[in-house]
């Protein structure tokens, strides 16, 4: 029996894609289920399996097959040409970095993480700046090895947003941060702000956790392939479209934070879930980028789940989940609680208005260090002065201010603006979805999310990582990646919650 | 730097003892999380990890360490030359199995499994009957492979019990069946039976639940190096000492299994808790054999759990579980009760007299099969009749006979016999652990379990792979394993019990 080249392939590729899911499981069950006398051993686990997929990734095999491969009619149809491209995309830059250098990374990063929890224990920056400048070195020396054209910060990007670049972003993010902090101004000086006060008080974790699960399966997360667990900080994982899984947290002093957790790990869910059968142990079976899986998330828990249409469809469920404590309150009550803008200085808590300007910020202060026009030292006082400028906040200390991302003790940069991109890309695919599912908004207020969940699936998640995130965007709205679809929106919503002039 | 051979050697056999300890963390998210449609991907990922392993294990880097290290002055402490002569062990063992013939088992195995689960719905022996006949012939072709002296069947028990052989197993289980036998047939027979009907009942699962948690913990069990869940089939697993997981099942209708299921398999995790620290990823951290494993949860569930101490110790947290149920109900009613004896068809559900009929039989068609003096189509037959022998009764069905038992379509055979060997174990030990802590009793019926935990962590748990079954219970004992001690303590227990004539 002849085993064609490009079934090998594939065999080595699923692999890969198997240590992958058990990777991820492993890193599930940590923060799931594990006691904690498990920790060390997992560590170690972790790293054994890791390297190895490291390993398989870059063996010489694959090499070869990919070789053989080559130009090959054996790549018979337009799926398999695009799996062998995108193959072939990995493995070489896999291979770019040598060994000892990602040996090398992995201590330092080790290392840095935890001068980080130090140093933001203590908040003072000074305990984690030498890790950052090695970091930062090492950073530089990745894009090296990995190659770019214009800013080395582009070869960083790649990990995260392949097909974008510093010098888009500088332009959207330019028109953005300039807008919205615009906004946020006329929004803190409004005086029509809305009622919080009835957002005080105790909301039962269990009926919380009910809730979330009936808006889960109402959104369309199918949980014979799926489950909901807490952990500290919510999160997504799947070890195979058929098994994808979230996490959230509750907090009885929260009546909110829960459920739209939950929604926004359900967007990226449902994206994992409507992978194609057929793509099943394919690196086609995946998102392009982070910033088109967080579109996913962002439209679900934002432009959906902070509707009026969706509290229309809500509200009657969280007031049976808390009874006689909400009977007076009205679905256009919570959108306004919901929608509540107030500069902060933590991104993870920020609202839709002042989120991105949180973003943005560190991305400037990013390119900037990678390009070395600005030096660790100087980190935190260019990032109070950057907090200023965007949010008119001054930062108090160096905990609320620059060391409350764990971004940087990893080693991650290029990694923040996708969260922004998220939510562009959110605004711009909703504008057509609005287009082709004209009575989108009164299915939802009726809990019918079906057809949009079918827009998102044939457009979105069934491509896989047959496309890059701005084709996805090209082809599913017909125009590139940029800010006015966002802009378009947040003005909107924003004038009409805080009946600001137009 | 300069690493050594056995630092290296050390690093290999970690990376393989990680990876099992991720296929053990893929099998036990299987059985109580995954949900059904991650079923097909959770298989592929299995098989993935798990050749991986075999590849890791019998690589011949691990080979050419092990043949620089003999006789090397480097095995510079007893624990050292351990562990190097069992790694030499371990590799020469897998190293005789061709990855052909590997390969060829497991595909066997699988279509075997399947026919064997459609063959037990219908009740038809004749559907697994040729997979069982292929799987003999593989079974007598591996024990080739293994080579062996005597029976074939010795290289077979070897896998699970190591140090035994067919001929003592022959000696030993030919004086159990006949005293066994005579026992059960005197309690039959006996004018004092004990009272069940205060058995009936709903038992609410989440009181059920929070009495094995608390009896666990009273136990020795460290909450914080585990975790109790439920699963169809109880279980234990563990990825390192510091992550021993226990797996039990609840039915409102059974007031006594929820709780045996949890003290067996509790017995199994404070075995694999109490490994040293020292060990930790290590093959010194694991049992030598399946029977001294099982040696440990029996003596929990059977000689102290079904004891009448223990249930002046929980009766009380009993009654406290189910409030207003059981309020006249002595201890010696549950003693009597949780001791009932009753010849049956199904192992599993088989009482301390019986049980270990039910293994021998099996034994005797195992060592039958492989040795050639049974055909496969002769097996219903043959089960039969050692059913009416050794247990009075006539067998109706398949499902309830040679069917009932997943072991044979995994292609497992030798392993029963561990289970019978534990048993006995358990009872040699536990006379030792009478001289030794001469108020045990007093002190179970305290709920003070910390001086036998001692007892069984210095002479068993602490041992972990340094010694092989017999050696563990020679040198705790001063005996050669054998039946003596098990028939003691069976014929003074029910004796007594049930008023039996000395």
């Amino acid at each position: 029996m002849h085993t064609s080249p490009y079934d090998t392939l594939c065999d080595r590729l699923g692999e890969v894609i198997d240590l992958r899911a058990a990777v991820a499981l492993l890193q599930w069950d940590q923060e799931v289920c594990m006691p904690p006398k498990g920790a060390a051993a997992r560590g170690r686990q972790l790293a054994t399996l890791s390297a190895l997929e490291h390993r398989l990734a870059t063996s010489g095999e694959i090499g070869a097959l990919l070789m053989a491969l080559e130009g090959s009619p054996e790549a018979r149809d337009v799926d398999a040409a695009k799996l062998v491209a995108e193959a072939h995309y990995d493995y070489a830059r896999a291979r770019r970095l040598p060994e000892v250098f990602v040996e090398r990374f992995a201590a330092e990063q080790s290392k840095a993480y935890q001068a980080w929890v130090k140093a933001r224990e203590e908040s003072n920056f000074k305990t984690f700046q030498p890790h950052l400048e090695t970091l930062l070195e090492l950073l530089r020396q990745k894009a090296d090895y990995l190659g770019y054209e214009g800013s080395p910060y582009n070869a960083l990007i790649e990990d995260y947003e392949r097909g974008m670049t510093t010098e888009q972003l500088r332009v959207i993010f330019g028109e953005l941060a300039q807008r919205q902090s615009a906004l946020v101004d006329r929004i803190v000086q409004a005086p029509q702000q809305p009622q919080l006060g009835w957002l005080q008080g105790e909301w039962g974790e269990e009926a919380q956790w009910a809730l979330t699960l009936q808006v889960l399966r109402d959104m369309g997360y199918d949980f014979e392939a799926g489950r909901q667990d807490r952990s500290v900080h919510p999160f997504t994982t799947n070890f195979d479209l058929g098994d994808v899984r979230i996490t959230t947290r509750v907090n009885e002093r929260e009546l909110f934070s829960c459920l739209t957790g939950s929604v926004h790990e359900g967007g990226h869910a449902l994206y994992e879930q409507g992978f194609l059968e057929k793509d099943q142990r394919t690196l086609l079976a995946a998102a392009p980028s982070l910033g088109i899986h967080e579109s996913q998330s962002r439209l679900w828990e934002n432009i959906i789940g902070r509707s009026l249409p969706f509290w229309n469809y809500a509200a009657p469920l969280l007031r049976a989940a808390h009874p006689g404590k909400l009977d007076h309150i009205t679905p256009e009550q919570i959108h306004q609680a919901i929608n509540h803008v107030q500069p902060s200085f933590v991104r993870v808590e920020a609202d839709e208005c002042t989120y991105n300007l949180h973003i943005i910020l560190r991305f400037e202060l990013e390119v900037a260090l990678i390009e070395g026009d600005l030096e660790a030292a100087d980190v935190p006082e260019a990032w109070n002065a950057k907090v200023k400028q965007y949010l008119g906040l001054d930062v108090p200390n160096d905990a609320l201010g620059c060391l409350q991302d764990i971004h940087w003790s990893h080693g991650s940069m290029g990694y923040f603006p996708t969260y922004a991109l998220g939510n562009l890309y959110a605004s711009q695919l909703f504008e057509q979805v609005l287009k082709d599912v004209p009575d989108v908004w009164s299915q939802v207020a009726a809990g019918e999310f079906k057809p949009l969940l079918a827009w998102l699936r044939q457009h979105v998640h069934a491509v896989g990582r047959r496309k890059m995130a701005p084709e996805i965007v090209r082809d599913a709205t017909g125009q590139e990646p940029d800010s006015a679809a966002f802009l378009r929106y947040l003005e909107d919503k924003y004038t009409a919650l805080y009946g600001l002039a137009k």
